[in-house]
């Protein structure tokens, strides 16, 4: 969401991320579900506010900025197709938190390390190939701009496969390196969108959130080989 | 997707379950994802054929069928807040598969039966009523048309919410009976989209498939409790 609308050039406040001192933080978070909370309540973070509109669910965020800031097509197929690859990224994405909690996102990683290392193991050999393989085969299908996975603009949906490489490059550097090996067009769209210069000046600031280990996507080196 | 369409009386064929003698089944669904596969290669099913569009992921094609069928509201808020749900909706439904296959969906249930016990003790007692809470605060909060999620006409939510109610209560019967006694507008909601005459049929009809053990929702009487 963030690189979303940090490509859009979006004027935006990561109020969970701010200065309680300047208003924000958690505290301005809740207020803020509190305020909408009668029309629509929200069941997990993140939320979008954009005006009068409260948005919850990563995906129908991305809906909605594809639409508000051109970063999906406008015709119902190109909006469809876009719509369809965040969703299966976002199938990944949850895969990638489901390899350190296989067991329950209520226990620690330390409590369930057996069924852990055997979800890594299938993550690693059977699934990630699965889904970089299709990413692959769209690239690959395309006649022009190969670097875009829908038609020849940055759409939401190729910051999202952005985002979600770099996090497995995080996590899993080991087989990533061998995956993209396989996958050179998924590997040149990575470095493709990390050159537009609105991402590397977001990639540089202080706005981007290093991966760390309370993450979606994190390293352990044992579940990674 | 298949009580959207039967709600919406469309006139639709189901491929994947088609007879060969009849040109259906496997080989014609394969077909047809060749033909389209050029211009987007499909990931995993179901798949909505609708004239040249050929969608992927649940969401993607209720999303469409929303605005096909007058499934959701028109306004950007109402058409949001549907796919929210749903999305959230879809999460449900994906854990409900993860608690019999929480290692790998390459797996049997049998060989990760240990993992599938401690997932399905946190599945029914943290999860399922998160979920179902976070439903009945929804229906709670309206004003009017109570048993239904967005405004006054059925949604393609309000079918995706049935179908993961009935389905939590194939695999789960002890575990719903009681959350479901906590939750009397989820429940209420569950029976009025039942009674609606075009879902009555369906239900009755051959082309509803039972749950089994073979589907997302599982039976399993170790998992309840």
């Amino acid at each position: 969401v963030r690189l979303a609308l940090e490509a859009a050039g979006a004027d935006y406040i990561d109020v969970a991320r701010g200065a309680q001192a300047d208003g924000l933080g958690v505290p301005a978070l809740r207020a803020l579900l509190r305020e909408a909370g009668g029309f629509n309540p929200q069941f997990a973070p993140p939320f979008l506010k954009d005006g009068r509109l409260l948005i919850g669910q990563t995906a129908a965020i991305l809906l909605h900025l594809g639409e508000r800031h051109r970063l999906a097509p406008k015709s119902t197929a190109g909006r469809l197709w876009t719509q369809q690859i965040q969703l299966t990224i976002t199938d990944l994405v949850d895969e990638a938190h489901d390899v350190h909690h296989p067991v329950s996102s209520a226990l620690y990683y330390e409590d369930q390390k057996v069924a852990a290392a055997q979800r890594a193991t299938d993550f690693r050999q059977r699934r990630i190939p699965k889904y970089v393989g299709w990413f692959e085969r769209i690239l690959s299908g395309k006649t022009k701009a190969k670097h875009r996975l829908v038609g020849a603009r940055l759409t939401y949906a190729d910051l999202s496969l952005f985002q979600a490489v770099d996090g497995l490059r995080y996590a899993f550097p080991r087989a990533m390196k061998r995956i993209l090996k396989g996958a050179p067009q998924v590997a040149a769209h990575h470095r493709a969108t990390a050159e537009r210069p609105r991402i590397v000046a977001y990639l540089a600031s202080e706005r981007r959130l290093p991966f760390n280990e309370n993450g979606v996507f994190r390293h352990y080196p044992e579940l990674d080989a």
